[in-house]
């Protein structure tokens, strides 16, 4: 078992979010526009763009020019059912200026696409999700910009300053992300650029920011750099000491934390990489549980707590789509709201929506309640309520109990340093149930104290001596916490607690 | 995975080398002369000499009486040799004048052996090996000498100062190693001892390191001591502050890295019992992986990186012999040339010598390429080359992946803290296969990286969100490296390197 680590407020405060990921073009459109009425707008007449209707699917058309006239104001009409969820905080992938659908290729940092609404309607969800205690986290490319951009066209044309903004060789050619000429890379070794970006107070970061913004996740990390990451903690922490900067980086982030200073988190692909892998039966249980317990090690309790634990996306295939049944997505939901860090929910997964690679998964969200699949949001409702009635499911530390247990298990608990506030987590993907004695390396479970599954799946048990005999069915999760069986007793004093 | 260790300039340096050990009497006579001809040289005019042809078993014969002719010249004459296979060093057992043909009895540590050519060879192959920006390292027994060296005999005649270097008892008898009464050990205890082994300028130690020697071999260094070995690195290390002192402990080193302070690096026998355990079967994976962890634990990096890893030596049987395939040594070799620490290579055996316990270990160099194992040295070499390209093969820190995996296989990744210097390395024991989804707790190995074997056997694979599938042949080993895809774009940017 980890020692004990004191961890600030912002940690426990971030930790103790779920977040909803918005792809803001299909997810709702505001004032009650139809599709048809929304696209009709000015923003939209421009001869790529193709005019799709609410319902239609997103294949057999340009991936980035089709739209469904998604924007700020109908995620804003939503909130109610986002809270109803239990969501306490919403991240769009961008909404600057941009050309496409998905705005990854800004032409203007400074503004929100009219598209999306403009300035006017970020002004107005900041202020409705602020109303509810929400936060709103953006997305920032800090690592190259759109061809179209005015700072790569004045470069392309010869400004000598904006030149060194970009990477142009002798040839012409120029370093763009993953060989995409459309995607010109930012030249961050130069002062000016950082200066735009995040240095000065009317920098990308700082202006939204200002605007009252609550968090930023940054795109492609490893193209930023650690070193920029902590150049922009330093920049950006004095001025908003409770923003979280959250990179993104598909795969496993223990140097970013072990260099100090940079992102408060990451996107934490790699559980879902160890998660889908172990579904898929690629991996067995021991990789899997030592998934959890590398990040742990690597990533420290406050950056683990800090990073979004993750299923799904706007890049990836829906999480029914890609483990192939609802049985194992349920499975998938289960370890998304109860391993460490911030579970990231992708709109619609809640309701059980397919789809595969992009664009097929970013369908248009369904709103007709007959098309949701409700016992699959039944199940996200209660984690999510499990979840935020423990601590040591929103921030508490983690020990990997798995690797210890023959079978298939995914076993681990979740602690924090209040004596009494744990819980027990068990994933049981074999087809056999797992019965067995598990020891208990942790101390505040007094022999004796009852467990219950708070899933209601499986049978009660009870703490024997710092051990519990489990008996879980196959295929099923089961979320262990305690409770007090006395009367004129307590196990979990208020003098134990600090 | 370990958070990255910042290494001093020594300590890289000295993992980056491959070292290649020689018994001195074995491996070549210079000058053109042949066995008969340089036999016949007043150094060898004794009457217990044996005389021996080049070609002549080392069997049937008193071991330590037998001659071959092998001297200094004669190594320096095949510098071409060693540096077209990679060697960057030459580790030399005993060179100082000695009755036998090994001289680990010495009778004087500050004259070379007049058989081996006296100082001025010494000079000669020094000169020559720095000339090519090649180390040497010689070999000091600091625990005993010989019952003929006349510190002994002044000792046994009863000189009172030289008697307490020994430690005679009231009946005449005295401490000697392992009971050979003609090896009486050195008494430790006593400073004039330490004055001449390694306190003084003019000690042996510091005598000939400033004759131009680079490194020092200390042998059986449980009978030297920590505290020996402590006070020692104290006394050199202002004077020759590039020097290495490496203690020869035949089994597990930790404690002598732990006390701090005394050899630099220690003969790693632990990895060469493990591998050959391995290879025979008589332990499995498990213990094989865990191996190489239990020695990044105690060891730690810069005491794992200064060590020398070895398969054989002029004290055991030679490596085809003992695993008993060319096939499985083809594996060790792999394994001595990927494991974290200096790789050492015992003459001939990248030619496929074989040979049993000594004397048949140290049979005479064969210099007739007909009886060379092409394909062995074709190996060697290309294993050197790869280790001399990857600096995380030199110096890399070692994360152990293989205890996660079923089946019967090493799996470690090597890696620098720049991003992209990595290595992964796969050595499938088994008969089956190895087919499977591997985690990678390691940050900088990006999504979409293709890596290549270096070896060429096993095919091309790609990162994958911080996993990578493997497909591995049975009985094959393969050392995955990454490259750069791209033209405009690089997943390893400067801006990411510190």
């Amino acid at each position: 078992m980890n020692p004990a680590t004191p961890l600030d407020a912002l940690t426990r405060k971030t930790a103790s979010q779920v977040v909803y990921q918005i792809f803001p073009e299909r997810f709702a459109i505001g004032n009650g526009l139809s599709s048809a009425e929304k696209l009709a707008q000015a923003a939209y007449d421009r001869a790529d763009v193709v005019k799709r209707d609410w319902d239609e699917s997103t294949l057999n058309q340009p991936w980035g020019q089709q739209f469904y006239g998604g924007d700020l104001d109908g995620i804003a009409d939503k909130l109610d059912y986002l809270q109803d969820l239990g969501i306490t905080g919403v991240y769009l992938t961008p909404v600057f200026t941009a050309p496409s659908n998905h705005k990854y290729d800004a032409v203007d940092f400074f503004s929100v696409d009219p598209m999306f609404g403009g300035d006017a309607a970020l002004q107005r969800l900041t202020g409705a999700l602020h109303a509810r205690g929400m936060t709103l986290t953006l997305d920032a490319v800090l690592n190259h910009v759109s061809d179209q951009n005015p700072w790569f066209k004045a470069a392309q044309a010869g400004d000598a300053a904006k030149r060194d903004w970009f990477s142009f060789r002798a040839d012409g050619s120029y370093l763009c992300w993953q060989d995409f000429g459309s995607m010109p890379e930012l030249n961050l070794s130069n002062g000016a650029v950082r200066d735009v970006l995040y240095r000065k107070p009317d920098s990308l970061v700082q202006y939204w920011l200002g605007k009252g913004i609550d968090n930023w996740r940054f795109d492609v990390a490893q193209d930023v750099g650690i070193e920029v990451a902590q150049e922009m903690r330093r920049c950006v922490e004095p001025h908003f000491p409770d923003a979280i900067l959250l990179g993104e980086l598909n795969g496993f982030s223990g140097s970013w934390f072990q260099a100090g200073g940079g992102f408060h988190g990451m996107m934490n692909y790699w559980y879902r990489t160890a998660t889908l892998a172990w579904l898929a039966g690629e991996i067995d249980a021991v990789q899997m549980n030592r998934a959890l317990a590398d990040a742990r090690a690597a990533y420290g309790l406050p950056g683990l707590l800090c990073s979004w634990n993750m299923l799904s996306s706007h890049d990836t295939p829906r999480l029914i789509t890609t483990v192939g049944s609802i049985e194992k997505s349920r499975l998938a939901l289960a370890m998304l709201m109860t391993m460490p860090g911030v579970p990231l929910l992708y709109y619609g997964e809640e309701i059980g929506m397919e789809g595969g690679a992009d664009p097929d998964c970013r369908r248009p969200m369904r709103w007709n309640e007959a098309e949701w699949n409700q016992a699959q949001r039944a199940l996200v409702k209660q984690l999510i309520t499990i979840r935020q009635g423990n601590p040591a499911l929103q921030y508490g530390d983690v020990t990997v109990l798995g690797d210890r247990l023959a079978g298939n298990a995914l076993v681990f608990l979740r602690h924090t340093d209040q004596p009494g506030e744990a819980a027990l987590v068990v994933v049981n993907l074999s087809n056999q149930p797992l019965q067995t004695r598990l020891l208990l390396p942790y101390s505040h479970w007094y022999d004796g104290v009852p467990l219950k599954d708070a899933l209601g799946t499986s049978s009660d048990t009870k703490v024997q001596a710092a051990s519990v005999l489990l008996d879980i069915a196959p295929h099923s999760a089961a979320i262990y916490q305690a409770y007090e069986p006395y009367q004129n007793y307590t196990f979990f004093k208020p003098r134990n607690r600090s």
